[in-house]
C-alpha cells in the first residue's frame, strides 16, 4: 500500500512553461525583474520550479519554466504582489504576446525531485 | 571572495529542450521507453534534471527538459547506452523531426537548486 497522500500530491503537480520574447533594449531590464520574481515565487508554498532561461542562440528569447503542486497554486501565484508587479512591469518590454503551455508531469513522479 | 569552483559550475550550467509530437498509437510506447531513459540519465553524474512532460491540451505532444552541469556533460549523454537505445526506438513512432532548444541559466544559479 501506498502512501495516498503523496500519490495525491504527484497526481496534481503541473508545469508552466511561457515563452517570451523581449526588445533589444530591454533585456537586461527584463532579466532583472524576472529574477525578482523568481525570488519571490520560489517562496510560495506550492512553487516548486521558477527556472528562467535564456536561448543560447537568441538573448532575446526566454523562457520560464514554473512548476506546481497543484492547477490551484499556478492560480495562487497570479493572484500574488510579486506576479502583479512583474507583469505590469514587462509588458511593455515584450515584442509579442507571451506564449505559456501547461504540462502535466510524467516523470518524475516523486515530489521531492521537485 | 567566492569560491571559484561553485561559480565555474554554475557558469557551465544549461539546460537542454526537446519537443517531440509522437504518432497517436506510440503514445503509450513512447512514455514508457522516455521513463526508462529518465531511469539512467538522472544517473549521470552531470546530469542535474530529465523531466518527461505531456503537453496538457494534445496528449501527443512531450517535452523534455534536460538540465546539465556543463555543454560536456550534454555531449557525455549522447554518448550513453541508454540514449542510443531510446533514440533508436522512438524515431519512428515520432511524428516529425524533434526540435531542441539550448538555453543558458538565469537563475536558479546555486547548483544545489537542480
Amino acid at each position: 500500500m501506498g502512501d495516498p497522500i503523496s500519490l495525491t500530491i504527484y497526481r496534481n503537480m503541473i508545469v508552466n512553461c511561457v515563452k517570451i520574447q523581449v526588445r533589444p533594449n530591454r533585456v537586461e531590464d527584463f532579466k532583472k525583474a524576472t529574477v525578482a520574481n523568481h525570488n519571490e515565487s520560489v517562496k510560495e508554498p506550492g512553487c516548486l520550479r521558477f527556472d528562467l532561461l535564456q536561448d543560447a542562440s537568441d538573448p532575446e528569447k526566454f523562457m520560464l519554466y514554473e512548476a506546481y503542486e497543484s492547477n490551484e497554486a499556478a492560480a495562487a501565484h497570479k493572484n500574488t504582489p510579486h506576479y502583479a508587479v512583474w507583469r505590469d512591469t514587462v509588458t511593455d518590454w515584450m515584442a509579442q504576446p507571451r506564449l505559456g503551455t501547461n504540462y502535466n508531469i510524467v516523470v518524475p513522479t516523486d515530489k521531492s525531485k521537485w
